[in-house]
């Protein structure tokens, strides 16, 4: 028995002869009209065609010392991705990890003099690595497809907590990201071309994406923009009445709060609404909360909490609802989108349709364990008294002001832009500013527009990379009232020395432009 | 500002007033006739009904001292999860892995006393892990859609060096296992409902799961067990022929070589006949080789290599050809199943075409960081002479030899059984025995299997089940020639009274339904 043959020894010969080679003609090239045609048409404007360019100019500057361009570096403002700028992990989530990745090290360890011990890895990270383990065994075995057990309780009772209403272990899947949970939903609930998501615009475009490699229906309710992008419960009822008179079937609606990319916090009365119209409809509630720990002002409400609340006073009304709320460990002050860690609660759904979703999730097998086992570490972080507390109330309360302070900062440049309007920032990772630039005001500006045909944030956004190397997203990746321009960006990226160059290429910018 | 305002402190009431209840009716449920066709037909047998029922079995075990149950554990012989059973991760790869989810940790011991240090962690564990942060960042960041350059850069060399033909960087895709990559290129290749798949009979239930959630056609063709599993290329060539007057478009042809379930390893000329055959219809080849390292008999010859040696004959004739070929960090001496590790190169594909694919991958997000690192670990292990060499080296050996053993010991067993037989193992972790109980010797086999409603391999795994606590799969979940029964079994479980229990049963089942 030789172990791994082609890696450490001469491989053998192949043995190859002519014969079996004339008896055919080849078949020719395999190109794009032999795809899926749904997958041609799904579009993903958070990794599209700008942060593409931006790439070539990322390899461009690391490899040619003299590029000629007019910065040294690209503003990653496209993506919230924490970790890849400059926020460091929690000490507590890394402690943890590391020590489940590598078992022995716990006796290791053991055996070292106390004070050094305690220097490397204090008491409840070994604790808790021990717990895990229990739960979880080896993070290489694949664990039950719906994902671990134990955490699966673990996350029921955060839930419980957070919300006041209790939550059923068996009804937690553990998902990679949100994405996985996202992908799963999407895909079971689309029946047909005639299959309807009501998706808020402007929205995260996984949502666009999904629906189109699912050949369904996006259906985009506007956020009102001038109220702080709160929902407009009557319009939505009107695009149901309206669909549903097109034939469409109506199957979920899409809530993301804190909002993606809009930065807004839904009130309770909006969910209630939104709930209602849920109940009334037959019509599934995907509630994307994946930012409901980067709340700067207002209260994050789960729409968990406001069911619960509802079935309280009236069962009869409510039980039918079916909602899908979403949570991960990539956003927060976590930030850990590398990990793929995230849950699902399903709340109301039968047995039946839950086992479809448990089908899909075998299909894949599981999610990563290290990333369930993340999800463990965030909701249940170390307590006032823990040997880690102090150090991880530190960590994570300077990520969260740090978060809140480059917010106001950012939205206090774009309110002191020309022809810019924002709106406050509420939470999540984003701003949305609008760009006010009239046929009337910029001709010059829509001209070139039409002639490279692009669309003004289009424009605008491809001029303020190749200028400023600030990499951030047009509007229309994720939808706006026609007729507006805006873009996403990010907060994440250090120092104000970037928004600083953003301003100056604005006022350049305008000034080129407006007549 | 308050940070986490919900978990820390006392919930602000909900003030939902009646109003918003009475003025509409409930919709009626939601149930399984609203859910996605294709998601209630795919069949994913390797975690299906008998897996489910040993998760009842083991839970009554554990949960309920006086259970009843003739024995006291359930063996999961139904899933290749080597970690799940007594098989421990590489020392090498978790030291690694541990520092990278750790950072701080690198210098932490390095002011450790040089003896502890190396106890801890060899210094060639450092050196790696202090490499791959350097070109991955932190593992809580995104990566790149398509994988980490440097570790990209990393399985192109390993794939020159395996096959002594090159490798290009930008043609590797790391992926969350092999299975991710699976549904990548049937979604991708899925156009209509009438665009089809050749697969192998038996197959990996992967497939056909796949190829249903995707609406398209699953055409098995049949391995000869008889010639050690092996493939007939004119009865694929007349598959194709006869599904083409069907107007079926064939897409992809699937290849899996170590085979899974039948343990069997594809000869070079086999693999030239499948490449001759892709040539010259224009089939798309998926190669899934995640057994390669599984080899106890035979050598693994990879497609990619025997195509770049067709390639280099002939260009013109095979320059046509595209091939996807699939690793895994789950299976081989690995076994890091929950890990998600695994990559897919992808040969002669145009850019446009590898373009669409890295948009799936996009919308995905990135595949789990930690697991990519995990792929650079398994292609690039201790070179003789590194601190970490010799311990990797009795690890590896000894899984390897122990895995050998099993199989041989469970495949011994097998052909000691009456009526059933076996094909030698020669890679995989499996054996997919033949149950030989015909119509004519098993009359009240038959008819028991008829009333059940089950066919005869389900019975037998069932009652397999039931009274010795072995879990396996119906030789159905895979796929068989009609009228022959098999079970898929791995040889992972340790021990060899699991096996006796086995032939003990095997024996009482024989006498009772035998005429």
């Amino acid at each position: 028995m030789v172990l791994r043959l082609s890696r450490h020894s001469r491989m053998a010969p192949l043995l190859i002869s002519r014969r079996f080679q004339s008896s055919f003609l080849p078949a020719p090239p395999f190109t794009i009209k032999d795809l899926n045609e749904s997958t041609l048409e799904a579009k993903y404007a958070v990794r599209g065609k700008i942060p593409i360019r931006a790439d070539e100019l990322r390899s461009e500057i690391d490899n040619n010392p003299s590029h000629g361009l007019p910065y040294d570096r690209i503003i990653s403002a496209n993506i919230g991705n924490p970790q890849q700028l400059d926020q460091k992990p929690l000490s507590w989530y890394r402690q943890v990890l590391s020590l489940i990745q590598y078992p022995p090290l716990i006796s290791k360890i053991e055996k070292l003099d106390p004070s050094v011990r305690e220097h490397l890895y204090p008491s409840d990270t070994v604790e808790r690595a021990r717990k895990l383990l229990k739960s979880t065994g080896s993070v290489g075995a694949y664990s039950h497809s719906q994902g671990d057990a134990g955490i699966r309780k673990s996350v029921a009772n955060f839930i419980h907590k957070r919300d006041g209403y209790p939550s059923d272990p068996s009804d937690i899947f553990l998902t990679g990201g949100a994405s996985a949970a996202v992908s799963y939903l999407i895909q079971v609930l689309s029946c047909s071309e005639k299959s309807g998501f009501l998706i808020p615009i402007p929205q995260y475009p996984l949502y666009t994406a999904s629906i189109a490699l699912n050949n369904a229906v996006p259906i985009g309710y506007f956020l009102n923009e001038e109220k702080q992008w709160s929902t407009d419960p009557e319009a939505i009822r009107d695009l149901i009445a309206e669909n549903k008179e097109k034939g469409i079937a109506i199957k979920a609606l899409v809530i993301i709060n804190p909002g993606n990319p809009t930065g807004a916090i839904l009130k309770e009365q909006d969910i209630v609404e939104l709930v209602n119209i849920a109940a009334e409809h037959g019509i599934v509630l995907i509630a994307d909360e994946v930012y409901q720990e980067n709340v700067f002002h207002g209260e994050f409400i789960s729409v968990k909490r406001v069911l619960a609340k509802l079935l309280e006073q009236d069962h009869e009304l409510y039980k039918n609802v079916q909602l899908a709320s979403l949570h991960s460990t990539s956003k927060g002050v976590s930030g850990e989108c590398g990990q793929r860690g995230g849950y699902m609660e399903l709340v109301g759904f039968t047995r039946e349709v839950r086992d479809i979703i448990f089908k899909l999730a075998s299909i894949n097998l599981c999610s990563v364990v290290s990333g369930q086992a993340l999800v463990e570490l965030m909701i249940n972080p170390p307590k006032e008294g823990d040997a880690s507390y102090q150090l991880y109330h530190h960590e994570t309360l300077t990520i969260h002001k740090d978060l809140e302070k480059r917010a106001l900062l950012l939205y206090e440049a774009f309110t002191k832009m020309a022809d810019v309007s924002c709106q406050k920032p509420q939470g999540a990772m984003y701003l949305f500013p609008r760009l006010d630039f009239s046929r009337e005001a910029y001709p010059a500006l829509y001209k070139k527009a039409d002639e490279m045909n692009l669309t003004i944030d289009e424009l605008y956004c491809t001029d303020l990379l190749e200028h400023t190397g600030i990499c951030c997203v047009p509007g229309n990746g994720f939808g706006q009232a026609p007729g507006t321009a805006h873009l996403r960006t990010t907060f994440l990226p250090p120092g104000t020395e970037w928004i600083s160059s953003w301003a100056a290429f604005h006022e350049k910018f305008v000034a080129h432009y407006k007549q």
